[in-house]
């Protein structure tokens, strides 16, 4: 099972971290918040970043208490913007694929993954490897696109009206599991789509008790100021699990 | 909160029936082989049936043996015939609303509910209800609407090519939780719409564990006796959850 890394692809690469610089982003107006409103006091605890990326992640768990943090990617690009923006002495980044972590050897309170898992092709091998890496009543928080958002296989994503409103979101496909292509930057980035029941009784089958589901969406203050976001209440843009060993 | 009885309208009521006379329809297909493969070892166990309508479930607990079994309905019309053609010394149908089994006076094993639970407004009211009702690692059981179908919000459900072939389910509001009005046999059928995480979220905060979900799809033996069930992969028709208290 190929491990895909095409956060090395330097168009790839390029395009993401010019979105990421733009503030206004989906990311930190929704997916962002409701991670960290999952988190339990970091106070001195243990994390591990899956598909840490740039690394801001690691750093606010650091700002919030964090003893030790270690961060996670395959890709090296972005963990030399890591290394470079969001270093720390309790941060540790690693080069590596999540399908690895089994290589680890010490044990972790809490494991999160920010939008990396829909690249997973092997969701069910991570879920196990990270159960295996909690501590007793460790927390695993992580986000994905959502559901309603891997399905997509192809052909128009919306319907719209004549002025360009979006009327309904295209959804074919959704109870067809796996690689989804998709172009975002550069083609072929590959994708894999798995159903709202696939991905919680995977979680409950490794041994995780399902704590909460976040699907973000904007709040009024948030549509005032931007209201295109409207459409997310079509289709949510992420889905977030909170769940305990 | 006005309870919706439906059941009781002459014109749904005579609908509904003949849609379940014929043996080939959906519930028979996915429904109920996914609510009963979730079903612990009903010997000697008591359950209660919420929304139990012919009272068909209620007759396959006693032969599976349950030693007792309350099917409760709102609808006077449908426990006629419950009482009629599924009638046993170990079934008590009772005329109420899901929304008063708090009037109940004794615990249950398990508690099921067959497709009922998208007519219902109060989910959360209900829930916990069934918590209090139930024994000490009693389970409970449920089947309803896929929010896929719930949240349809008017309009065409499909989009389809010249052939009449369905190429895309018209989604919209899925973040929209609440009242739908329908035309089911009649006009205004009342149903409720809720996300998949806040079914999660809610089941959870009563104290719930989640132990499996499933979205029906169709077999390879059942897509070739009845092709159109294909459409199924686009959007399933229900949604079942096993949860413990």
């Amino acid at each position: 099972m190929a491990q895909q890394n095409i956060y090395d692809n330097e168009i790839f690469f390029a395009g993401y971290k010019k979105i990421r610089e733009n503030q206004v982003n989906a990311n930190n107006l929704f997916e962002i918040p409701a991670l960290f409103s999952m988190m339990p006091n970091l106070k001195d605890k243990t994390i591990l970043d899956l598909g840490c990326g740039f690394g801001e992640h690691c750093k606010g768990f650091v700002e919030r208490g964090a003893k030790k943090v270690i961060g996670i990617d395959i890709s090296e690009k972005m963990l030399e913007i890591a290394k470079q923006e969001n270093t720390d002495s309790k941060i540790t980044y690693i080069n590596m694929p999540m399908e690895n972590i089994f290589e680890l050897t010490e044990k972790f309170d809490i494991v999160i993954s920010s939008l990396a898992f829909h690249y997973v092709e092997d969701f069910a091998g991570v879920v196990k490897n990270v159960y295996n890496l909690l501590n007793e009543n460790g927390a695993f928080i992580f986000s994905q696109e959502n559901p309603l958002c891997t399905c997509h296989s192809g052909g128009q994503r919306w319907t719209k009206d004549e002025n360009g409103n979006k009327l309904y979101l295209n959804l074919s496909n959704y109870g067809i599991e796996g690689e989804r292509e998709s172009t975002w930057f550069v083609d072929n980035v590959k994708k894999y789509h798995r159903t709202f029941s696939s991905i919680v009784n995977t979680l409950i089958e490794v041994g995780f008790s399902i704590n909460k589901m976040i699907e973000p969406l904007p709040t009024e203050e948030i549509l005032s100021q931007y209201p295109d976001y409207k459409d997310l209440f079509h289709k949510p843009d992420f889905l977030l699990v909170k769940c305990t060993k």
